[in-house]
């Protein structure tokens, strides 16, 4: 049980972070190197994420789908870029079966039961769904094609962090066809508008959008849009792509579709992404050193009542109490929990939903009921006070409302105090040593300089904002007519 | 597309099935063996299955969690059943790297990237979660864990079906565990009525509680409780299982607990799961010549209305019409579709929607625009009829109702009239070339004596239905005393 505290921020920012995630019972390592567990308490978070994702993708016309997590490896060597990207960390599957080991000791690989061409668990899905595209796609009749696909896919990371980095994580990744150029670019724009709306209106997260530089993109796509955010340690964090994939894959697995004149074209495609790695942004965005804050759009609970008596009668008093305004925040539909645990005192519970980040607490005794009234407390800015019982529900609705608005303001004013402009290495340096952050400043377009900045401040490009025209010297070379991009070090 | 008819189930059961879930857009076989796609319209259907389900675990108490997909070999051979029974079926990871292949030719397994200790594909997940569960459990405080998984498993089989057995499945496990062992029998015997009130109530397939004998239990359980159910071919089908494990996974991963005494005991434990194989069991119910049958319950789309018309006003018209009944029906929460697609006809549409199974079509045509009245046709029973507009949202509710249940009466009907009593090896074998469907016979409990009625009847125990007290003498032996079981060849 999570009643002890944590390391602060300010010590051990990474530490804090490790030492949240498993006291807030949102994850756990396994034994298997890199996997996680994720505990009931943090999957009720990522539902809370996936089905509102889920209700987005459908109202922007896409329906789920399900394909094999095995792909034959062949298949990744068919567009050049993707295999570059992904062969170095992928999990292979050689046989298929075990048997008893001869000294009967345990059981052993049977060497009878190895495959003729191994199998690559999905690191992503783009040849497999391309492959399958083929047989779905002969004429513009057949387009466009909105695919979804919730699931599990493995890249073998060699450093791994729960949430953030992990071997096995879960996703959605969404798959497109389209017969013009137009129609996809316009899909993979699209998608990045859903996931900057449901990052910032749900997960309260505010990002910045942009381009990848090629440097960063997705292996295989000829475009990757972002949504950057920034982290309180001043890291940013890559929250969700989408990716323009031109004709890339329809070339590599000869995906054509005869238009309206019978004239045979190759399918233009786009794939968008985001995973348990969100649960990363949203602790790292708003919690602090009592432990998790949840936005109240995506707290499994929003309300939690915990009673203080000293004896029966006084609990009983209170139970009803509870029960009625449970039933009023039902009716509203707000999620709440009455705490009447006998075996866990008032303070141990007040800090077991300071760590699991309950929106708000009410704390009701015998003097509450007296006067009709219960404290009300805040989780995010910590504040509490005596409020009436009479017109409570909608005061706790309000607040949940407020509490959703004030994390967006909090998070959106840290990050706009921490983008700074840089004219210089030296410049970007010290402001990325001072205090992280962005950093806006000029880049003349060239891998090769993106490189040696990178070398000189371990900084990246994050992204190339959208709607940015602005042009001056490159913070490297000099070069007049540079790009504005955003650099920062990152997750 | 699937306008094209589809062989009959009297000419080739299996056939037919085949044609059917591929024409109605299903599923299909992917290229990797034995792994099929769900395509989007079978994956609506499966989302229904899910959501349904769990909503009812949650009502029963239960939360969801993720545990990897990944499970060291060894793990495997701490409980001696489990492993015998699954080791024969594993996909192995060896190896987690591709490289270039020397003559440039494509990708190779990486040799120096192989894994210590291989890694299987978890063909289901008691030993991973177990071995969690040691961590988790301490005193009988942390009691009872009532924990679900919704995931994809990996059992290599040779012979593949659709749905019905394919190398990757989607499933859920319920892992709990309990104190006592009165309570995890209590918990297994609650998820399999929560498993037959779903197959029931919302899949409408008539099924039979029991228990399976020794030879068909899970391996790894003490005891197997089974839902069985009938196809129209006369074959039963498996469609849930819940296990009572005993202490068996709590002794081969040493979990225990200290009890308020302060004794410490082995935790008790239970499995339950129910898979896609759910969809073969819907489809071979129901559905008919003609395609698949839904139940409304589970319907994707619950009301097509197709449009009749010769110009561009009457289309209009009847436009007009179909958005304010989509409208209403909406605010009765009934899908619906209108389907006003210049490019086909309407007996094309026709044609489509029977074979997508859809409860419900409207056809609505200029004369019904003038009489008000539509043309309603019910998939179920093929039956058409006109009626009037004025309160067709309410008839349309009360069909789907009337539907449901329909299929649900029809099917139990076909179960009823498919069971029969046998009292000898030889009127086993002419029910089952004759008709096939449950028989009813008694067994001597012994597992020599199953196997040997196997060999001569191809029929196996489905279950000895629970409730029941009946006995009688041994179909094989004749020793008086015997159980009541129920035989039939299976899916």
């Amino acid at each position: 049980m999570s009643s002890k505290g944590i390391v602060k921020r300010s010590e051990d920012f990474s530490k804090w972070y490790n030492e949240l995630v498993l006291k807030a019972d949102l994850a756990e390592h396994s034994d298997v190197r890199g996997c996680m567990i994720i505990k009931p308490y943090g999957y009720a978070i990522w539902e809370k994420i996936k089905d509102q994702l889920d209700v987005m993708f459908k109202e922007t016309g896409h329906q789920n789908a399900y394909f094999p997590l095995l792909i034959p490896k062949s298949y990744l060597s068919k567009e050049a870029a993707h295999v570059e990207g992904f062969a170095k960390e992928c999990a292979v599957v050689t046989h298929y079966r075990l048997k008893n080991s001869e000294d009967g000791s345990g059981v052993v690989v049977d060497p009878d039961a190895k495959l003729e061409e191994e199998l690559i668990i999905r690191p992503t899905s783009e040849t497999i769904i391309w492959n399958t595209y083929k047989k779905w796609i002969q004429s513009y009749r057949d387009l466009p094609i909105l695919v979804n696909q919730w699931a599990n896919v493995v890249r073998w990371e060699m450093r791994t962090r729960l949430f953030l980095r992990t071997t096995e994580f879960l996703w959605q990744e969404g798959h497109t066809a389209h017969a013009t150029k137009v129609e996809a670019v316009e899909e993979t724009e699209k998608m990045l508008e859903v996931y900057a709306e449901f990052v910032q209106n749900f997960m309260a997260v505010p990002v910045i959008k942009g381009l990848k530089s090629e440097n960063e993109r997705f292996a295989g796509a000829e475009e990757t849009y972002c949504i950057e955010a920034l982290m309180q340690d001043g890291k940013a964090l890559q929250a969700g792509t989408s990716h323009f994939l031109g004709q890339n894959f329809a070339k590599a697995f000869d995906v054509t579709f005869a238009d309206k004149q019978g004239n045979k074209n190759h399918v233009w495609a786009t794939s968008w992404g985001v995973s348990t790695r969100l649960m990363g942004a949203l602790i790292m965005t708003h919690s602090d050193d009592k432990g998790l804050v949840l936005p109240p759009k995506l707290s499994p609970i929003q309300v939690v009542i915990v009673p203080i008596y000293k004896n029966e009668d006084q609990l009983k008093d209170i139970s009803e109490y509870a029960h009625k305004l449970k039933k009023a925040l039902k009716e509203l539909n707000v999620s709440v929990k009455f705490d009447d645990d006998v075996n866990k005192k008032p303070g141990w519970k007040f800090a077991e939903y300071e760590m699991k980040g309950v929106p708000l607490r009410i704390a009701v005794g015998p003097r509450d009921m007296e006067n009709e009234t219960v404290e009300l407390a805040r989780r995010d800015d910590l504040t509490k006070s005596t409020v009436d019982q009479n017109g409570l529900p909608k005061l706790l609705l309000e607040t949940l409302d407020k509490i959703q608005e004030d994390l967006f303001s909090k998070a959106n004013l840290f990050l706009k105090n921490n983008t700074t402009q840089a004219e210089s290495i030296a410049q970007m340096n010290d402001i990325l040593n001072a205090k992280g952050g962005f950093i806006e400043a000029f880049w003349n377009g060239d891998s090769k300089t993106e490189q040696k900045i990178k070398d000189l401040t371990k900084a990246t490009i994050r992204c190339i904002p959208l709607g940015n025209s602005e042009t001056g010297n490159c913070v490297l070379t000099g070069e007049s007519n540079s790009k504005k991009v955003i650099f920062a070090r990152a997750y």
